[in-house]
């Protein structure tokens, strides 16, 4: 199996409303693959960002969903602390809300965590042992 | 806030177990950047995957986890439908069951899915109207 990861799917309770916040408030460019229900971001980091009703993805899936935290959270990693706080803002700003203030983290970094309008956790992080080439992370083998 | 999406985190319960499923199993590059509890691999698609322990998690996103299905599913798409049933195969030899088996679906392609050791829910599907480039959704403005 290729080590690849396509598409990321949010679960969404009201799908416009979340639409608005990735591509309205965060800025996100939304496809033109996008079709019905599903609506599919093209990131600049390759994987994409799809997003898709709850209730159906979880139908599509065949697995039962009690609602909350399903031990999945995303994160972006950026240059700088001020970044940190910057994005976070803009999150809010944007009908998201603040999961977890930025802060000094116990691993050397600095980080926070927004929620969508869905709950799902976005951690923004500013890593120093974490390198960043046009916005795309160079891990080490 | 940049369209970008460097890390997605899954939640797991035994850290060796789902190191060996994705690294030993499915043979997926775990990179040197992993320290601690926390083991990343490196993507041919961009936005890593990083295993972590889901209570640990749960703790830095500062949410609350009652288990269970949390409203985000992963995706690999392929080129062929041969290749939606080998994928699924080798992810069940490797530790992983079947949470639905391959069948064609109603927006016409080809799909299943699975589950890792800890139930995160990844499709393999096989998609006429998405186009990929050396593994990569070259998806439409």
């Amino acid at each position: 199996m290729d080590s690849r990861l396509n598409i990321v799917t949010l679960g969404v309770q009201d799908l416009d409303k979340a639409i608005q916040f990735y591509r309205d408030g965060l800025g996100w460019p939304l496809s033109k693959a996008s079709v019905g229900d599903f609506a599919i971001f093209r990131l600049s980091t390759g994987t994409a960002l799809a997003l898709y009703p709850r209730d159906l993805l979880a139908i599509d899936a065949n697995v039962k969903d009690r609602g909350g935290f399903g031990g999945i959270t995303l994160a972006q990693i950026v240059d700088t602390k001020e970044e940190v706080d910057l994005v976070l803002s803009q999150a809010v700003k944007s009908g998201g809300s603040i999961l977890k203030s930025a802060r000094k983290a116990d691993w050397g970094g600095y980080s926070g965590y927004f929620a969508d309008p869905d709950g799902h956790p976005w951690e923004v992080a500013w890593n120093p042992y974490l390198q960043l080439k046009q916005g795309n992370l160079v891990l080490p083998d």
